[in-house]
């Protein structure tokens, strides 16, 4: 009964559990909330009883993940996943994360209210890290549900210097159990997660929800351009080696590059000219760039010819250059039949269907390597998030639970390679 | 006897002297002597020395400057005023300043030596402080002797509190007296200074000295631009309103513009993007730019031709833009007669002559309100200055000086209007 359960979904309290989450915060009048944190245990909390209300079995897990099953037709039978993070970044907005995981309890508490049971079962996970805040290291929970979590991490520290194995105790979990958090691939057929854009796309088009096509993967160099100080009034132009001008050419052609091709992004975030005096020519330039693209394909071939463009100005300019790779993160493909899927619930609510990568990391980066993932988007004000000021409308918010919803009444598994 | 004068010259002997004034430093192991400081005292007794030993007579002024005097064929003479100054900058090298008063030292030595009296007295000025760094103003030695010392400027305390009274004072001269310092115009026929050039033209032209046309005005800016700040993975190019990318394309434009202009200069040495991390798009850029050029039209064009294209760039990105003006500087032209006679005295020497702006900041700009003012330059290695590797060769000094005495033997009043 498809139309009863969308009756049934109730956005209002989406919208007020998401105000909930947010007030369970390290900082008052802010929202941070960090990995086994006593605000987390807090939020634990509050997310287990709304799945146990919602018909669901609940418990924490040795990661300190939320996990809660609502039974398929059968018990026992292999499970959609759903799910999203409860941790949050620094000074957060309140609904990354948390919309994608209060949502889904929405549709199956619609799916209890009206005695639906489906032909698989639906777990919902409260990832308990994937922002890395408290360790330095994103995905911890998703890792541990993939089975990828590095043990080795345990015996990192936080800041305060205590480690992950010893904050896994005090949160009253067994450090020595978290291997047994992963699942099998046969125990999941697919994993399906709403998130806030973090972005302006879904604004610019004017649609309230969009499929993503990717979680994007990444690079991030670090580049050095070593030219020749100088006072800045003696120095004529043409004898010049500036090593900040060099730079500036190379800001721009990253660019310029990535403006050329399609859901590409190129970004120069950190820059620093030295000596750094007004009345000296710059004799160094460092300067961060970040590269993302949704195939790696296509990030390779961005990647190269930004590279290429840099080594050829600074050539040009007589002028050194060295770049270090910092990080890469491979691109995490959504599958193209849960892309169908998504498309086909947002058809159902009559609204034209547009596709986007996601420029973010998401937990589907991580349970990719045990079943096929799928995200849609939820637009969000302005493309604000990381942020006190993240907005969504509660009008987007009952659209995106739908789409949800309609998405699992539908679902179907995609077939495995 | 011209010829004679030359003989008597002694090039090791400004050499060395030089490298003696490099020695009397606050710092062992480099060089930094500021204004009134116990090494400015214990260079001031050498060059006193010196100036007596080249038959003058010598004395230190209210304002610590070492003034020598060589009468003329009468005494009491308008003078033809040498010098360049005795302070330096922080770990720097030893020919900026010093060179010129001990090479106009040496000119007089042979002068006397040589029994040779000109039809005007030379005057010789070790300026006690051009680089303005004790006190954050510049030029105090010269302003003094032009009279344009700001007397509220004896209450400016240096980094330890102390004022510049009370160092006057410490110093054993009379603040009181500094305004007596002043010169008139109808004492001063001329005012020329030998300096190392303090970048690379010379060299890149393969020559030991230049004419400088103009001590270069200048202005300094700082500018603010206001984009957006975003995601550095979910803000498509065509949405990015970069203020980083904005700078970048500021920078190139100034570079580009200056470099269609002969002789004008334009620098950004500092720059900094915010919030500044990697993976954020920035939303605030600031950057200096630093505009030179030989004449105040020309530095007039360049202003404002860099202005409008910072502000079309900023207005097609949809970024926001600020500019502060911080500092202005007019320019001072070199007076063309003297700049003919040290073209003469070059010529002399068999060399090709080449004339060239001066970027730097010299004496000359302070006393240009009493008097003509011509500059000789003198070839440094690889341009560099204000620095311990400030290096020039023994066989440029001594054409240096041999210049500046044919100068002087040939020197005729310029025309005052």
């Amino acid at each position: 009964m498809p139309a009863a359960v969308l009756t049934a979904l109730h956005a209002q309290r989406v919208w007020d559990r998401c105000d909930a989450l947010g007030r369970l915060s390290e900082l008052p009048g802010g929202l941070t909330r960090v990995f086994l944190s006593p605000q987390q245990r807090d939020a634990n909390r509050l997310v287990l009883a709304w799945m146990e209300e919602a018909g669901m079995r609940a418990h924490v897990d040795a990661m300190g993940n939320c996990v809660g099953r609502y039974e398929g037709a059968a018990p026992g039978l292999p499970c959609l996943m759903l799910g999203s993070h409860l941790d949050t970044v620094r000074d957060a907005g309140k609904y990354d994360g948390m919309l994608g995981v209060v949502s889904a309890i929405e549709c199956v508490a619609a799916l209890h209210a009206t005695g639906t049971r489906l032909p698989f079962a639906i777990e919902i996970v409260g990832f308990g890290d994937e922002e890395g805040v408290r360790f330095g290291s994103t995905l911890l929970g998703s890792r541990a549900v993939a089975g990828t979590f590095d043990a080795a991490l345990l015996d990192k520290a936080d800041a305060a210097g205590m480690t992950m194995r010893a904050a896994l105790a005090a949160f009253g979990l067994d450090p020595d159990a978290v291997a047994a958090v992963a699942r099998r691939p046969d125990q999941v057929l697919a994993y399906a997660e709403l998130h806030i854009e973090q972005g302006p796309v879904l604004e610019s088009v004017g649609l309230p929800v969009g499929v993503v096509t990717a979680i994007n993967g990444g690079n991030r160099f670090m580049v050095e351009l070593t030219g020749m100080a100088g006072h800045a009034g003696t120095v004529p132009m043409g004898l010049r080696r500036d090593a900040l001008a060099t730079a500036a050419e190379c800001v721009l052609a990253a660019e310029r590059i990535a403006a050329g091709m399609p859901d590409v992004v190129a970004t120069v975030g950190r820059i620093e000219a030295l000596p750094g005096a007004m009345n000296v020519i710059p004799g160094k330039a460092t300067f961060s760039l970040d590269v993302r693209a949704p195939t790696d394909a296509k990030r390779g071939v961005a990647v190269a010819a930004i590279r290429a463009e840099f080594a050829a100005i600074a050539q040009r300019r007589g002028v050194g250059q060295a770049v270090a790779p910092l990080w890469e993160a491979k691109t995490a493909p959504c599958a193209p039949a849960l892309q169908q899927q998504f498309a086909a619930a947002i058809a159902g609510e009559g609204l034209r269907v547009h596709h986007l990568p996601s420029g973010a990391g998401h937990d589907g980066m991580a349970i990719i390597d045990i079943a096929p993932i799928g995200m849609l988007f939820v637009r969000c004000e302005g493309g604000i998030s990381h942020n006190p000021a993240e907005a969504v409308t509660l009008e987007d918010v009952a659209t995106g639970v739908r789409v949800l919803a309609r998405f699992i009444l539908a679902f179907t598994p995609p077939a495995r390679s």
